[in-house]
C-alpha cells in the first residue's frame, strides 16, 4: 500500500490549516512508502533553511518508521544511536517527522514539517498525518 | 517579485491537467525566483528517476532564465557551453524546464517537468507556466 | 527587497575596517535574500579553512534569519535543534553570521565572517551589517 | 608570489567596467595562487547559475595555468583530455577563465567570469587579468 497524490495533497492542506491556526509559516513534505517525495508546499516567508530540514524529517520518519523526535532521544551523546545522523546522506532527528498510516494501520508514507519550534513542527505534521 | 504558493499550486494543477490530456504521468516542480522549491507533485506511477530530473530542470531554467532545451542546444559536443552540466551540482539541459513570468513579463520562478518524452515534458511545463 | 552589490561592498569595507581595528585577518561573505553569494573578500593571511566557514555562516544566518550564535545555543547536545548542522549541506552555528536589514527593518541578506575568535568574528560581522 | 586582496579588488573593478562597456551582467571571481577564493562580485541581475560557473572557471584556469577555452578544445569528444571535467569536483572548460600574472610574468592567481556569451566572458576576464 502506498499513499496517493490525492491523499498527500489532503495531508498538506490539513497541515497548512494547522500551521495557520498556530500562526506559523511552514515547509511541508509528504513522502511515499519508498521514502520518495510525493508532494511539497512552502508557505510564503517560511524559512529557506527549513526546506531541506522538512525533506530530511520525512525521509527519517519513513526510514525508521517512527517519529523523528524518538530517534532524537536515542541519538543524544551517550545514546545507543549517537551520531546516526551521518548515515543516509544526512538525517534530522528532532520532532516534526511523522509516519502516515492508512485505515488498516499500515504505513503508507511520512510527513515532514519545519519552520517553527519543534513542538509546532510536530503538531503541524501530526495534523497532516491524522487526516489520512 | 516572487511567485506565491497559490500561484505555484495553480501552475501544478494546470500542468497535471495537461499531463492527463496527453496521457502521461509526470513529476512537476515549481521553484521561486531564488531557485528554491515552492511546490511539487508526483502523479501516481510517474517514474521515480524523473523526480530528480524535474527538480534539476526547474533549477536550470531559473539559473539561466531560459528554457532548458535552449541550453541543451548550446551544450552539445563542440558547442560553446559543452559540459556546463558539471556546474551547480548538476544541471539538466533537455526540454521540460520553463521560466514563469508575471503579467509584467518579470521572471518570478520556473517550472520543471519530467516523466515522458522531452516533447511532452516541455508541453506540460509550458501549460503550467502559461496559466500564471 | 534584495541587497545591491554596492551595499554589499559597503558592508565588506566596514567589516574590513573593524577587522583591522581589532587586529585580525578575516574572510568576509555577503549573501543576498536568496542566500546566494553577492560579494566576498579574504584579507591577506586570513586562515584558508575559514573561507568555507564564512560562506556557511552567511548561508546559515539567512536560512534561519537569526544570528548564527543563537542557533548554536539551540543545537547543543540535548537542545531542541541538536545536529541541525547535517541539513542544507552543512551549517555553521557558532557566532559570526548576522542578518542584514534595510531601513524598513526588512531582511535583504546576511553577512558571514570567520578568521579569529567567535567574539571577534561576530563583532566584525555586526560592523558590516550595521553600516547598511 | 601571491595576489593581494588589493590587486584582486582592482581586477574586479576593471572587469566590472568592461562588463558595463559590453552591456552585460557578470559574476566575477578572483582566486589566489593556491586556487582559493580571494574576492568576488555578482552584478545586479547577473544569472544565478553563472555564480558556480565563474568559481569553477577561476579554479580551472589556475589548476592548469591556461585559459579555460584551451582546455575546452582538448576535452572535446575524441580529444586527449575528453571528460576531464569529472576531476577536481567539477571543472568548467569553456572560455572565461584566465591566469593572472605579475610584472615578472609569474602566475599569482586567476580570474573567472560568467554571465554572457563565452566571448564576452573571456573579454571581461581578460580585462580584469590585464589590469594587474
Amino acid at each position: 500500500m502506498n499513499i496517493t497524490l490525492e491523499q498527500a495533497e489532503k495531508a498538506i492542506a490539513a497541515a497548512k490549516q494547522k500551521a495557520v491556526a498556530v500562526d506559523t509559516k511552514m515547509n511541508i513534505v509528504v513522502d511515499d512508502a519508498g521514502a520518495n517525495l510525493v508532494a511539497f508546499a512552502r508557505m510564503e516567508d517560511a524559512r529557506l533553511g527549513s526546506l531541506d530540514i522538512a525533506i530530511k524529517k520525512a525521509k527519517t520518519a519513513r526510514f525508521f518508521d517512527m517519529n523523528t523526535g524518538i530517534i532524537g532521544e536515542l541519538s543524544q551523546s551517550g545514546g545507543s544511536l549517537y551520531n546516526i545522523e551521518h548515515a543516509n546522506n544526512g538525517l534530522i532527528n528532532f520532532p516534526g517527522g511523522v509516519s502516515i498510516r492508512n485505515s488498516n494501520d499500515e504505513i503508507i508514507g511520512a510527513i515532514g514539517v519545519s519552520g517553527s519550534s519543534v513542538e509546532n513542527d510536530h503538531a503541524v505534521a501530526s495534523a497532516g498525518a491524522e487526516t489520512i
